[in-house]
């Protein structure tokens, strides 16, 4: 049935540039891809929508289904497994113009391959909102295991990669400009580097396929905000997670945007999300082999906190906002 | 970061009544559903919606998302692959009432239930209009071969299962009701059953897998339209589909539906789409063991054209509109 979608077919310019190899039997032109691989598949569903998750006034089409495709596979990171497959269904309002679409198609090609994964299946809807849904396929070896949720066990310690609050500030800038004294304003390439955060998030894919076999017992990555998705560890691994918010690591330059907002900085890298960056436990023995694995990739470890028997998080330390009582 | 999003919590909702087992090792409530499966495996991704796809007054919520999986899965069927799990990505706009969603959620997972597949996974993100993605995950067994678009080789039957232009006079009756004369109005029941092929089509997931091995050599679910989706085999295997008209069978009512809402019956049949029938291609000497491979089914098998050297779809006989001319 004639949907009123344009006459821009999507289908047929990825499938001019994507390829088959690997477990990827057969890509785009079909009903559905074709695959065959014996170990542990992980898949994973997300979907950013105009409006709510980008604006075409701060992104560019290719920045746009980068983004889309970055944050869907830090869901594979977050297993620790290999990147394999992305698939994208485009809902395209009437007006959206070929020439920019044909940028974001290209986008999901090519964020693809950046990120070492290879576009395989899609489709095209008529929508009144632009939105763009992706499924992103993982895997490990046959015989190996993916990391889940689940496995934090009391007397772990709680880490994390990098540091947070980076994306929360980069959209404040975004939103609002900046709106302290002149004198405080941070350096162009500080307020960048925020910018950058929030609009190009990389996913942690190698150091979480090195976290794969490295003693690390649950695994996460920080989307939703540091507390918010500990607390998604703590629920599934039955345990309470409590942090030293003085050990968060905050990313420089969100403490001088947070302050003329009216933010804090802390409230910033506990809260603010969208960071991308991997939140694991691990038995206190297992500290230097997990500091190994990740010691060739540029993630710098930090321990954040202890798993202790009970449920929620705790956020000790630092000046934790009053905020954050729901997640103990 | 805080999106906006309703409170509901679709995925906690889901996971209560959601199951792992077989392939499915880890579902809702990880980052990524894991799986385990050494035979080919089909993945295609889809959309429905709001305004498009489908209007709250026409459906409730169970419905719409029982269309959702089912035109979902109908892509699997004409993999020929055994149904495995579904991801559903809601898009959700801030004022859609709690029960409302309640019961979509629920109809997603009571959807793959029905149709023998589990729902594995899911995430929820805020939108100006109501969505949703989904993909569907099928397999075969080790050393089977799941059916592509591409196998279709000259001398090849072309045959179809069911009946066609249900759905398109089904949207014609709840889009502008009867508007013939009183005396031609088809009975309730052959109305009912059009609104019904429309509103809730089924995915022909036991006849796709019983025509696994059976000899045919390319297969497609009708969604877009008889003469589109045979176009389509015609693209990916390098043929010519010679489709006669007049052997097309129409759904009782459809005649007279079209009518009096100014449109040919046979123009509803190969180009109204949404009927989810299935079209293949066999060796003629297949004949036979594809009508047996069937015959348990309630599918009955229609031959409707030949494969010839060439390529597009040519229809004639019956009273072909000229709109399918681009098909040649």
């Amino acid at each position: 049935m004639d949907r009123g979608l344009s006459e821009f077919d999507l289908i047929d310019r990825l499938r001019r540039q994507a390829s088959v190899g690997g477990p990827l039997l057969t890509g785009l032109g079909d009903d559905a891809s074709v695959t065959e691989h014996a170990g542990p598949t992980a898949t994973s569903v997300d979907a950013v929508v105009e409006g709510v998750h980008f604006n075409r006034e701060w992104s560019s089409p290719d920045r746009i289904a980068r983004k889309a495709v970055a944050t869907a596979l830090s869901d594979l990171a977050a297993m620790a497994a290999d990147p394999g497959e992305v698939y994208v269904t485009l809902g395209l309002p009437r007006d959206t113009g070929t020439g920019w679409l044909e940028q974001l198609a290209d986008g999901f090609v090519s964020a693809a391959a950046e990120f070492g994964a290879v576009l395989a299946g899609g489709d095209t809807v008529a929508s009144p909102v632009l939105f763009a849904a992706v499924t992103v396929v993982g895997r490990a070896a046959e015989g190996e295991v993916l990391v889940l949720r689940s496995g934090a066990a009391a007397g772990d310690l709680v880490a994390v990669t990098g540091s947070f609050g980076g994306a929360a500030a980069g959209l404040l800038l975004l939103e609002g400009g900046w709106t302290g004294a002149d004198d405080d304003r941070p350096d162009a390439q500080l307020r960048a580097a925020l910018v950058e955060r929030h609009v190009s998030p990389r996913p942690l894919l190698e150091a979480g396929r090195r976290l794969r076999g490295s003693g690390v017992t649950a695994l996460i990555d920080v989307s939703d905000g540091l507390a918010a998705d500990l607390g998604h560890i703590a629920e599934e691994s039955g345990v309470r997670l409590s942090i030293d918010a003085g050990l968060v690591p905050v990313q420089p330059g969100v403490q001088d945007v947070a302050g003329p907002a009216g933010r804090d900085a802390l409230d910033l890298a506990l809260g603010g999300g969208e960071d991308y960056e991997l939140a694991m436990t691990f038995p206190r023995r297992r500290l230097e082999s997990v500091r190994e694995s990740l010691g060739e990739t540029e993630c710098p470890l930090t321990v954040v906190g202890v798993v202790e028997a009970g449920s929620g998080v705790e956020v000790s330390g630092g000046s934790a906002p009053a905020g954050f009582d729901h997640f103990r």
